[in-house]
């Protein structure tokens, strides 16, 4: 259920704001067709309720662009390629840019060889990676994508940011009830939240961050950095996937971050990996039986205080059929930058 | 800190007790080649400390085997092929035999192709994963491995066993310091620790189990339904797990079984994906930029009370050369049946 909004938030349709968001990266030099999928990416994080990796990252992308930190004209190129991988270098062009690109050019790969690993390196900020393991599924294919960036989360044991975040994304087709669609951080909860939380001056259960000190903290305000997900499960997931994306890539991010030396900047990575549902089974019979994974899963009986069994994805499709039909509510504060930025 | 075990539990050579294992799959009616591999899996188990999958499921194997649910003279065969997927039917072959033949033929596609997507269908109780993972890292690939089998855990907001407790392990080669090795369950507690703390009436913490009646739990000793890790993050890696595996595979395995019909029986499913690190980059160079990331963690300032950072596969790497030197503890009550079992 989303929770209500104050009055001053106005609702602003969908198209409105992509329009506004391709404006924006029209003027900051993108082609129309790469404004268009940076729009795209970042109108559906709001409309399904990932708002961190939505508009308010539109003011922050200008800033890198103009800094120099992010290319808004660079085009991702194939580094080295095998039948079933791709080796594929952002040049520090756009998240969406790089990794739609990525996404792409992997099912093409999967379509003749049956499934693509695709490593990127040297994109900016990765955006909402559900956004691209959604679009695989889709099209008819299983995904499995993972990222690393730069140190924000505690590793297991350590008192001071180490690992990112690194986020994880399944998705597989669907029949009638659309893809299934998991994405997740490997921290038990997001630096956005607890910022969200620390507005209200809330408390927050133990193990969830720590200060900018290292010591354990139950007050929101005072958390500064996320703790893994499981202590050494979710530090683990994140120690592999900077192995398996940035290490892999042959441009570590997390060592030369914390050694601080001047590689330091030289942006995040990701591994998308792309199986064609038809190199395993006949698409239609994978649908139905999907259908029938949801329909199970939701018919169990549920433990006390539980309205509902919610399947992966189905939250946030609802959020975003709602937010299709009643429009989005953007903050004003925000709205007014990002209308100042599409007439500079 | 491996605890201190009772007095009446002697130690055993690992040579010795692989010895005593092959020769039981050698009387059931395996080869000595495919005895030899189930061997290698459930010894190696023991050493590393994961006890839930080593010498003490020998006596279930026999079971399985002995009533048909296993069949130790199956041979995995390759039902599709394309340069990046292979799917496999185990015909209900031992889990070992079936996921040792299918990373080697991932790998001999991978080799060509840069990576392969290796789907095991019909296998019987997969075997600790993390062995598969690592076979493949020590052999230059980057691998991640995950598998779903017979509902043991909650679904999140269900209150009866209905998902898998659908393990992943990754692992990628190193160099001096080995590989790095995850190996993990997307519960909170496996159902063998939460036997464990039972035997000594312990209090578990809240999140972790259910009764068998559904209700929360903080006594081991009533605990029967393990809980997803983090809630809805858990439960979602085993329901994309089980449709990457089991249904993309043609052979689901939740749903017949809580719906309880005749196919309820088929058995788990598992999906290997490993890439040859030479698709990507220099072996070397890899491996030297691994080692820097390990030295780097293991370096950063500790949590209070925290006395080293342990990175992935580490703590089970010294625990098997301690084994290996000082040979392995086994339950009197166990060898006993083991030995019954050789000479059958």
């Amino acid at each position: 259920m989303p929770s209500p909004a104050p009055p001053e938030e106005p609702r602003h349709a969908p198209a409105a704001l992509h329009d506004l968001v391709t404006r924006i990266f029209r003027r900051l030099g993108s082609t129309p067709e790469d404004a268009a999928l940076i729009a795209d990416m970042l109108v559906w994080s709001n409309l399904t309720g990932r708002e961190g990796h939505g508009l308010a990252r539109v003011p922050s992308y200008a800033a890198m662009a103009r800094a120099g930190r992010m290319d808004v004209r660079a085009a991702p190129s194939i580094e080295r390629a095998l039948p079933a991988t791709l080796l594929i270098d952002a040049h520090l062009a756009p998240g969406p840019v790089a990794m739609v690109r990525a996404t792409q050019w992997a099912m093409e790969r999967a379509r003749a060889s049956g499934g693509c690993f695709a490593l990127v390196k040297r994109t900016t900020h990765t955006g909402a990676i559900g956004y691209y393991a959604l679009k695989a599924a889709e099209a008819g294919f299983a995904a499995l994508i993972f990222g690393s960036g730069k140190p924000l989360m505690a590793a297991h044991g350590a008192r001071v940011p180490s690992l990112s975040t690194s986020p994880i994304a399944l998705a597989v087709p669907g029949g009638a009830g659309g893809p299934l669609l998991l994405d997740m951080a490997t921290s038990v909860v997001s630096l956005g939240r607890l910022r969200q939380l620390a507005a209200r001056d809330a408390d927050i259960p133990e193990g969830w961050a720590l200060t900018a000190e290292g010591a354990p903290t139950r007050r929101a305000k005072e958390a500064a950095i996320p703790l893994p997900l499981g202590g050494a499960k979710g530090s683990g997931l994140a120690i592999l996937f900077e192995a398996m994306t940035s290490v892999l890539a042959g441009a570590p991010v997390v060592v030369p971050a914390l050694l601080g030396g001047a590689d330091a900047g030289r942006g995040a990575s990701a591994m998308i990996m792309v199986m064609d549902v038809a190199a395993f089974s006949p698409p239609e019979a994978f649908a139905a039986d999907v259908e029938a994974l949801r329909a199970t899963l939701k018919a169990l009986p549920r433990q006390d205080g539980m309205d509902a069994i919610f399947l992966p994805g189905e939250r946030s499709r609802a959020r975003a059929a709602q937010g299709s039909a009643e429009g989005l509510r953007v903050p004003p504060a925000l709205m007014a930058e990002l209308e100042a930025l599409a007439q500079l």
